[in-house]
């Protein structure tokens, strides 16, 4: 099992959702055909405090679930904004760090956009929230959906790099579902 | 003179303009009524790098800057997008890192609008953007407009917080222009 990290292969993969009051992630081990959460939450910023002292905060936060679970890679989702700027700025910004922080400990990011996290944990593009957080919580076969939406999104794309590197072959024996 | 940093008080102000491929920043030190430039230019990145890397390096150029020069504040112009989402993501990404940049190095951000940029360093909040370029040729006592663009504005919206420090009299006795 991935929660006995001494023994056997496995592969932990971090998914992230970064935003400037609200950053989710999802960390998620396979092992095997197994997989698991090793944990998801997320990480919140004070509305109190400047743009760029947020920004510390969210780099921070990363840095350290990086250096707690030392993920063998990021998954994050591709932003489409069509109307908001501002708030594609904002966004934008949280975004920056999180990636900064992935790449000063030298792991790679994989962009993945909603369409394809939905094919990926529903096997449907066009699925609706309710419906990718509902899969999350049985592939990971969680009691409860996660909470908030935030760290549910983070798992989503963690699980879709994991599909993604299984349908390439690159770790066809290591990871699948 | 600035130059001499070794007698008198000064000010060193550091306007910056973030972007994914070419981000510009301009040094500016002021004491008693006297101001200069002490440096100006661009941090490149290559297109051939992930944004990951890209960021790392933008990152990188804003902490070896700020550790050159120690500036008192880092001024940096509003964003404003009216359509292209991406470009805006993009560009969110790369102030996203120079903002972090101050902010762990304890350097404190002001941000101001294009209007005001343009206000205090043209008079007019419309002008055009060779009227802001000449204007910061002609305050800042140089020869031939300053190069690249990006460099030019990071040199404006630095001149815009000497000009909004001297307005609210927070250092009147310092900085004149």
């Amino acid at each position: 099992m991935c929660r006995n990290r001494q023994s056997g292969d496995f592969m932990i993969i971090m998914g992230i959702d970064p935003g400037i009051a609200i950053s989710g992630y999802g960390v998620v081990c396979c092992n095997g055909t197994e997989f698991e959460v090793l944990d998801f939450g997320v990480l919140k910023t004070e509305s109190s405090l400047s743009v760029p002292e947020r920004l510390k905060a969210i780099y921070e936060g990363y840095l350290n679930l990086i250096e707690n679970y030392k993920p063998a890679a990021i998954a994050v989702e591709e932003l489409f904004f069509n109307k908001n700027a501002k708030t594609a700025i904002a966004v934008g910004q949280a975004r920056g760090v999180a990636l900064l922080a992935a790449a000063s400990r030298n792991v790679k990011v994989y962009e993945y956009t909603p369409l394809q996290v939905k094919q990926a944990v529903v096997g449907y593009g066009r699925a609706e929230k309710m419906q990718v957080q509902e899969m999350v919580r049985v592939l990971l076969n969680l009691k409860t959906i996660p909470k908030p939406d935030d760290a549910a999104d983070a798992l989503a794309v963690a699980l879709c790099h994991i599909n993604s590197l299984n349908l390439q072959r690159y770790i066809t024996t290591e990871c699948r579902f």
